[in-house]
């Protein structure tokens, strides 16, 4: 993207986005905190990305100063940290969707479940609500589920 | 993201997403395509992201490898190249109009045109139909307004 300096840099929704899904790495870290219940470190690591620790821990770090995650301690266990959505964050389920969507229409190896995707396509705004409900719900007990 | 020789590297919508969203500069290519009338090399050069040429050619060689953009003739001038959407191409559309939505919600400096926004929001299938009917459009008559 351009350099920050450049006449017009801030505004472009898409200069915007690029700085939270304009990366691979990225992406998937979103995928485990909403699609997998991932919470801590560990889990992201254990997600068979094979993703390196010192990657994780910058992508992890970024997410974090875009405001799209937050790091807490975790209640249970004092040394571990809790990563979590921020509302910021859980707004992203719309485009997660979306992606979602496409990759099943275009992939012919999609592991997609058909209830799945049928399910937000015949009530996307809906569909997109009950995850985000989820979310929350989860994020309301973080000491269950580690 | 993993390497494609792991264990299950295939399926995954985000890694399948990934490979065409998970890049910035390929985020602002594809919003010259959609939202800017982007056909030939020189429009994504002048879109003043200071992409550099190298980075561009690679990237348009990438959409395309994805079947994501195709590559033609200019039929007004030989020499030059028009690029654009194949329909998988234009089936990212509703996933580009999610990140504007979210983009325009959390970015304080916006520059979504309000009444464009709006619209989306009142009628999100119904818009994205709207914007890919004129990339049809806009297509079918590859000659003009070059």
């Amino acid at each position: 993207m351009a350099r920050q300096t450049s006449e017009n840099w801030f505004g472009c929704p898409f200069r915007f986005g690029a700085n939270v899904l304009g990366d691979g790495w990225s992406l998937l870290i979103l995928r485990d905190l909403i699609f997998r219940e991932a919470r801590h470190y560990g889990d992201f690591v254990a997600a068979g990305e094979g993703i390196s620790t010192n990657i994780l821990a910058d992508r992890l770090q970024r997410l974090e100063a875009e405001g799209v995650i937050s790091k807490q301690q975790d209640p249970d266990r004092a040394v571990r940290v809790i990563y979590r959505l921020t509302e910021k964050g859980r707004g992203l389920v719309p485009i997660l969707m979306a992606i979602i969507d496409w990759s099943e229409q275009w992939d012919d190896r999609t592991e997609v479940p058909a209830a799945f995707i049928k399910a937000y396509r015949e009530d996307r705004s809906g569909f997109v609500a009950s995850v985000v409900d989820g979310l929350e719900l989860a994020e309301a007990k973080p000491g269950e589920g580690a």
